[in-house]
């Protein structure tokens, strides 16, 4: 009959799987990082080749196609490694759904190229293809971060998360700014989208220094360089400001976001290689833990053994006070990883709340993403009351609104 | 290389699997309830026979043991055939350090029955060592609960949980009561715990009616004897007001309990069973959806080939429809039932937090539960907040706090 000891074994085996689960991921996230970022250059260079008629950027388009390319075959090659067999990857029915809608938007991607080297498409269309793609990239990184069952590396994957879904923002930006700047104007309804960018990827860096290891912070912190930082503000001004704009302006803005973003894919890596250095330090301290309450566990038994009693039950008071104590160091342990996770997880779920709340609304009033934020954040800010608030009350109306169009 | 289907056909897979797992849980509950429910009543039989000093109930509590070690053998039995196989189990790590514990207490149990044949415990320690016990069990069904991915099957499970909570609620509160009318008065501390018991009662069995089945409600409010419930309203008034008890009431009063936990004893074992066809259900639909989802790659995987394509990106714009359907309908399923999900989880996730900011305050207060739980109540009055939120507070203060007593 299996013991108390055993499950104890079991539960500390299992959780050094889990682990083990996790730096599986890191390595997927950091792949997909890279993609992300190549995908994000793509962007914009296909944005500057669009709107310059294909005067500009066509040589750095397509050399900027065979790093993509190289990028999705690693990642793709990362796939084909994933343990696809039921029960083997946590949380593997939603995480390979979002895969395989990530696949097939990768499927569209050389018909979509083709369309842009013949000017076939127009650049909103290009970017909104490239932010679909994007998109789903981290999606699969989302999914990754909501089934971390270990605080510390739950903590480095939102901060991830954040990051790159940040850094995203600022990749929009730069596609938006270089083509307001290349057509020489700016209407209302791209200074919107503007000011919403920014001031999402805000949202997104506070919850990344809320999370992120304060090595890291400090690092980016350092990197940070107010020179450029001041020369974008001055360029945002404009942009948002100006209804008729110097289209010179649109080479200084690109490349004034290239290095910004660059310097983000710098910290990016950094955080990804932190967290794949965290989930070995934290597998080799499960490892060492498990070994050290096998080797109790034995002890224990050979003395129930030595005093002629076999059942835990009889051990003498001695031994029953070690058991005792280790079972509630493991329920001390519990509970307080179940509040830290819980507390990296309510960042999720807030997110989670806010993207349906978003979705209805796109659905249901036909609004564009940009729109239906906004007019979230609006309603928040009326009612003085926090977004994740109002998003609740949206998703409670889900049930009286009529149906999403087909 | 794995394309974007056969990652579609691994997510319905892992859900297959996930639902399996959910009905191994679901028996593994049935046979929890069933070891709850006889503990319940040796512990209501202990205490008749420990304050009548021995004098009622000594045969009957020998039979309740046999019966009780059924349900225990059982229980283990089952445990032993559990896979503790890392990854085999969903939230193992969780699961298993509780079934650890219980396995710990329930070895302790020969030992407290030896000590209560021979009086050498109090009726109200004995009821301790319990409710101990019954606390353990119920954490091993929350833990499942807790990691269940199904919306519907989380819903009944949820269900299931709170009228289990709600039923020992009642247990304890037969114990209590049938403690104060056999030692012939009621002093304000049992009072207090008797009032938190009822309300305790009320918030489990509220959470059951807004999460059970619509016909296990009907069931259930049709099983309910209003005459019964009339009478145990007498003597919980009469116990909860007067100081000098009629000692004859005891009888009557475990009487009263005893007839209604064995009518609650029913309506949880018609849910489980509703909880098991569920699963079954649930199984036979994701099978079934998988074959159909199989067989349409599969007409498309042929229909490319006799068009001389094989590569998804250059199917036809026909079968490119059909294929995008499928994923945005899976995409919509993804997001009904993440939003499902959440609203049943949500539940969970109160009771941890509530759970865990009266954990805090017993330790660092040196408060009994039922102390610490008014404690959270009178602040959520003062304050016209809800439970939760004075919850939310009280673990927001856990850093400012002094350390635990060991």
């Amino acid at each position: 009959m299996k013991s108390g000891s055993s499950f104890l074994l079991a539960a500390r085996q299992c959780e050094i799987a889990e682990l083990e689960q996790l730096a599986h991921t890191a390595e997927l996230v950091g792949v997909i990082a890279r993609l992300v970022h190549a995908l994000q250059r793509e962007r914009g260079i296909c944005n500057v080749y669009l709107s310059s008629s294909g005067a500009r950027f066509a040589d750095q388009r397509l050399q900027q196609v065979v790093e993509c390319e190289q990028a999705e075959r690693q990642l793709r090659e990362h796939f084909d490694r994933l343990d696809t067999a039921p029960d083997r990857v946590r949380n593997g029915s939603r995480l390979f759904r979002r895969v395989a809608v990530l696949l097939h938007g990768l499927d569209g991607l050389p018909g979509l190229r083709t369309r842009i080297g013949r000017q076939a498409v127009g650049s909103r269309e290009s970017t909104a293809a490239f932010v679909k793609l994007v998109a789903g990239l981290l999606a699969v990184v989302f999914e990754a971060a909501d089934s971390a069952t270990d605080p510390e590396v739950s903590r480095a994957l939102v901060a991830l998360f954040n990051f790159m879904q940040g850094k995203e923002f600022a990749g929009q930006e730069r596609a938006l700014g270089a083509a307001v700047f290349a057509s020489g104007s700016s209407d209302a309804a791209a200074q919107q989208q503007w000011r919403h960018l920014v001031e999402a990827q805000q949202g997104c860096f506070q919850v990344f220094n809320d999370f992120a290891d304060p090595e890291i912070l400090r690092l980016q912190q350092g990197g940070t360089d107010s020179e450029l930082m001041a020369q974008l503000e001055r360029l945002r001004r404009m942009g948002l400001a100006a209804p008729a704009l110097d289209t010179n302006l649109s080479q200084a803005w690109y490349a004034a976001c290239t290095r910004r973003i660059d310097t983000m894919r710098i910290v990016e890596d950094m955080q990804a290689l932190h967290l794949r250095q965290l989930c070995e330090r934290r597998i080799a301290q499960a490892r060492a833990e498990l070994q050290d309450q096998r080797a109790m566990l034995e002890a224990l038994a050979a003395q129930a053994r030595d005093s002629g009693t076999d059942s835990p039950a009889s051990l003498g008071p001695h031994l029953e006070r070690s058991v005792l104590a280790m079972l509630q160091e493991q329920s001390r342990r519990l509970q307080a990883m179940g509040h830290e996770l819980d507390t990296v997880r309510a960042t999720l779920d807030e997110r989670k709340v806010v993207e349906r709340a978003k979705g209805l609304l796109m659905a249901h009033r036909d609004m564009r993403e940009d729109e239906a934020y906004k007019a979230l954040r609006q309603m928040a800010m009326n009612q003085n009351r926090r977004l994740i608030e109002v998003a609740q009350a949206v998703l409670s109306l889900a049930d009286v609104l009529p149906a999403a169009k087909a």
